[in-house]
């Protein structure tokens, strides 16, 4: 086959396999390429999985590269977020990428083509990097398409071998098997070496695939080099018989000797001699395009559009209410919008999204005791257009934190709910106590922090949550308490409650939940004394209202902050920061990383962030000539 | 059996099954009580596991009560803390808990007798109730009993079924099964009822079977209300032929029929009437004692002192080294104590935690990519008296939050690191750099956050973990920069440096890790202006020197902080919260959660912690008269 010939006709579901192999050959050199030229990369890793993905993207994956917002485009996730060399190859092939962008663009800073894949790019619905995340995506983006929206698109993920030591693997699989998602493939990349040595069962398939097979999910044995193998077993991945897992076994480095099962490769470019050398071995670079199997015709799809005025409960003013009660009647209002759908972790009748899945079964997914398939199901959604509602226990949502700050990166909006929070619970003792969220939740990229004190306001901001971009967090109390605001006040994101009031306060008194009524409740003790309090529910931790705050604190010259969390990383860290950016306190700077950042070096990267030194310097001079 | 009978002769390994079913009976008939006078708990979980825990203490559990330490016992860990009704009625079988504590302190505000266990208990290793957990550090305290102490012990675990749809379950069966752990038994209470209905798998024992059996482990179907089938599974998986687990089908709420296997009885106590009907139906209170095998005679210790004196690595001035690199060297050195372990999970190479490895292969754990499970066998271990180092990317901690979360209320002392932090690391992208974690190590209660900016102070805060009890936290960083410390500075946690100073300095710089070197360099640059600087190394984040601080507040007028993390929770908040503390900035008070809080009302619960009304009143008073 010749250069000329292959850029001719694209490799597509009639090439043969020797086609499909020189799409193989390809991805390979231009993932030596791409990253012996970044230098840095993952070469070997995407040397193993070329011959699954050539076969996969010239014979299986319905997917139109121009429009990648079709919605019966099969979806593609590299769980294996370090081979992005072999991804970014495979688009370059797809006509996605062009040449110049993957080879002097990759790993640059400001480029798309990062180091990990983000949904930066068009093609791309997750961020992956963190292992083991990418199959539980993959789960809850199928499960959208056959329970939500019955599109007849299919999910495939490319696995590597180490991360099947991740328990959310495992979470993963037992959702796809219990739901028997005949839309769910996994390809797992079993090239036997992890980045520091042999990974736990080597090239043991037949282990991987008891496990499988015990999870309720079909295990296919190939060797991920023979074509016409893989070709078999994607064709049967395929037949919509049940969720399936192909245990490919491959070589890492495949097709370059000098490091094909070699220790000491992982996350090494090849050095350009070699890579020189590799290149030649591989038949040198070839120019061929893919054009792969066409998505079926997707029917037109009706907006998802409410169905009926959203009709937010009411609550009688001084009726004890618990806010997590609020917010499960919220939800069931929120429902007139059909993108909502809701996630519990078999604690739905304690946070209260049960009352949800009474109403709308159909939108609402019980993931059992599995915190971390409860997020990834919620992010898969998200990419499918929906609005996710996931709720447990604040506590526990410390289970899913990685996949929270991940789902951050790919710039998911999903709402959150943690009840039980703080030492308020009572007998239940420590574990359960949620008094670390709000630090967990403030430092997730790009969120929202809300925290109401009686069940009106905690339905309006279930109901605003709907709308917030990024990922919103509700904080709601066991127990129930008195009802403060009528059905018609309104709660602003980023506002506050000034509850109490005059022209000669001496103090300010700050609490959100279930301080805002021990709040009160001082101030009526001091207002005994003749002391006059300022009190203010600081419902929006983040972002917070630096305004009322500054005020407060010019006014009475003095605050009192009470929150159900540790001190680190709450309310209090919040107020001090606010008054800190409106010059309350000594002057004071603060630069930290604030913005999403994406791949380059360190400096550019710190520069970027506002964090080098002459961010410092500038930030000193301007504090410094005040 | 009359009661005179059975409270003249302990039951006990040679007590017949009548007779331990009698004392199955009265752990039903204690449990039902204890719950029911607290007015909360879970008395039907306990129910169903009743008859397992019977035949295990009087047969097989070789258990000295009345010392707790000594060295030979076998370990229990109670996995499904909500059943702390049954495991307290087996202390007071066991004649360590009283009548009068358990029927009158069970769940109440500063009893031990909390409503989840915790080792507050002298007989409890490790805090449960975030499920999932208890069968992780049994795989580390059994990894600790064959590897490193070679004690004869075994580790018994109870499970409930709903847990095992928790991927951490999956990494600790994986760990157990690859490490082929005799001295292993985990016992699940398959009783097919979750929190808000049947669980995932309900009664298929068989799927749990196969699953355990996928991942290494041994499995034993028994029926859980069968004595002498439990009894005949409790030897087998005594008999040191490797990791078993016993699948036990099990009744929730066994022996009382008006609420057995009925849903809604989750965590629910029986009202005072059904209590004292059912009381009746299991035959009425008992007054039997247990006493079980004894365990063997543990051959005296040799207490783990260091073999030779700790020879801390020595860096030139001005060498570029990455703190990473000097935490892996500082391993090795801090490696004379024999008491030192470090686990890895699939990273050692990057985060240097190999360099331990090689020099102390005996005591280097590869957990393989299961942060989850790193955390537990450290946590495993740090019960057998180990100090455990575990070191993973700062961003991939996150993963292992809940565990972390949950060793401080175990009172675990152990150190972790978290290497690649910021983003500093560069082309990897945003998935692999932590910035998030401080936020999350600092809202640890009773954590040390520790943040080196040269090798140096890196190896002598890699060393001082070693001895600071809770958990402890170093924070290093990818890159190499230059060497600032000599080798006889010392770096006490809560200190910190004062890099540059003068009379008339106009601004104070604040960094700690790589921002520090930043630092510097906009010092330079600013005193080219005619303006001095201050510059401070904050590499002691949690404690923080809030003297330095406060001087430099008063000194200088103007503060700039740099941290390569998100604004919430890490640098600038510590720093602000130290300022607030002593009066820098408006008067401000702040109320949070500081100790380790109990099992309580809600009331008694704030007031414990400071957070109620009479504080905040308290709080507003000082500061209004100040």
């Amino acid at each position: 086959m010749t250069d000329q010939k292959a850029a001719a006709r694209p490799i597509g579901p009639d090439s043969d396999l020797e086609q499909v192999f020189e799409l193989a050959q390809q991805l390979r050199v231009d993932s030596v390429r791409a990253s012996t030229a970044a230098g840095s990369g993952h070469p070997t890793s995407s040397l193993s999985a070329a011959d699954l993905m050539a076969v996969l993207m010239a014979r299986h994956l319905r997917y139109d590269w121009q429009q990648p917002k079709n919605p019966a485009n099969d979806h593609l996730i590299f769980s294996k977020g370090h081979a992005s060399p072999l991804l970014y190859a495979m688009f370059h092939a797809a006509g996605a990428v062009d040449e110049q962008e993957l080879m002097t663009t990759y790993r640059t800073f400001g480029a798309r083509l990062q180091g990990h894949p983000t949904p930066v790019l068009p093609w791309v619905d997750v961020a992956t990097g963190s292992l083991g995340q990418g199959i539980a995506y993959g789960v809850g983006i199928a499960t959208a398409g056959r329970d939500l929206e019955h599109e007849p698109y299919r999910v495939w993920v490319l696995c590597g071998d180490s991360e099947m030591a991740e328990g959310s693997v495992w979470e993963a699989l037992d959702k796809a098997g219990q739901r028997n998602l005949p839309n769910f493939v996994a390809i797992v990349d079993v090239n036997r070496l992890g980045q520091r040595g042999p990974t736990e069962l080597q090239w043991d398939t037949e282990a991987y695939a008891r496990r499988v097979e015990a999870f309720g999910c079909r295990a296919l044995v190939v060797d991920g080099h023979d074509l016409q193998s893989v070709d078999r077993a994607l064709t049967t991945a395929a037949d919509g018989q049940g969720p399936t897992v192909i245990v490919a076994r491959t070589v890492k480095g495949q097709g370059v000797p000098e490091v094909a099962d070699h220790e000491g490769w992982h996350g090494k470019p090849l050095p350009p001699d070699l890579a020189e050398h590799a290149i030649a071995e591989l038949g040198g670079v070839r120019h061929l395009t893919v054009r792969g199997p066409r998505p079926p015709e997707a029917a037109p799809r009706p907006p998802m559009a409410a169905t009926a005025p959203m009709d937010l409960p009411h609550f009688q003013l001084g009726d004890e209410v618990a806010t997590r009660v609020a917010f499960g009647k919220a939800l069931v209002a929120v429902g007139v919008r059909p993108d909502v759908v809701v996630l519990d972790a078999e604690v739905g009748n304690s946070t209260h999204a049960e009352d949800f899945g009474k109403a709308y079964p159909d939108r609402y997914f019980e993931t059992y005791i599995a915190e971390q398939q409860m997020i990834a199901s919620a992010v898969g959604m998200a990419v499918r257009g929906y609005r996710p509602y996931a709720a447990t226990f604040a506590a526990f949502l410390t289970r899913a934190h990685d996949f929270i700050r991940m789902a951050a990166i790919s710039q998911i909006s999903m709402a959150l709910s943690g009840s039980h929070c703080g030492v308020e619970i009572g007998a239940d003792g420590p574990s359960q106590m949620g008094v670390e969220d709000l630090a967990m939740m403030r430092a997730v990229h790009g969120s929202t922090v809300l925290y109401p004190s009686d069940a009106t306001s905690a339905a309006a901001l279930t109901a605003a949550q709907a709308d917030l971009d990024g990922i919103s967090y509700l904080r709601t109390t066991r127990g129930a308490y008195p009802v403060l605001y009528g059905p018609d006040e309104s709660f602003p994101v980023g506002g506050s409650k000034t509850l109490r009031q005059s022209g000669d306060d001496e103090v300010t008194l700050v609490g959100a939940g279930v301080t805002l009524h021990e709040c009160l409740a001082a101030a009526d003790a001091l207002a005994g004394e003749g002391i006059t309090a300022r009190v203010i529910d600081l419902y929006s931790v983040k972002p917070v209202d630096a305004d009322a705050l500054a005020r407060a604190a010019r006014d009475t010259g003095a605050l009192v902050v009470a929150e159900d969390h540790h001190p680190e990383g709450g309310l209090g860290e919040a107020v001090l920061s606010a008054l800190a950016a409106r010059h309350q306190g000594p002057a004071f700077a603060h630069l930290a990383v604030r913005d999403l950042p994406g791949s380059g070096t360190a400096e550019e990267l710190m520069d970027a962030a506002g964090i080098s030194r002459t961010h410092i310097a500038d930030a000193a001079r301007r504090l410094a000539s005040g």
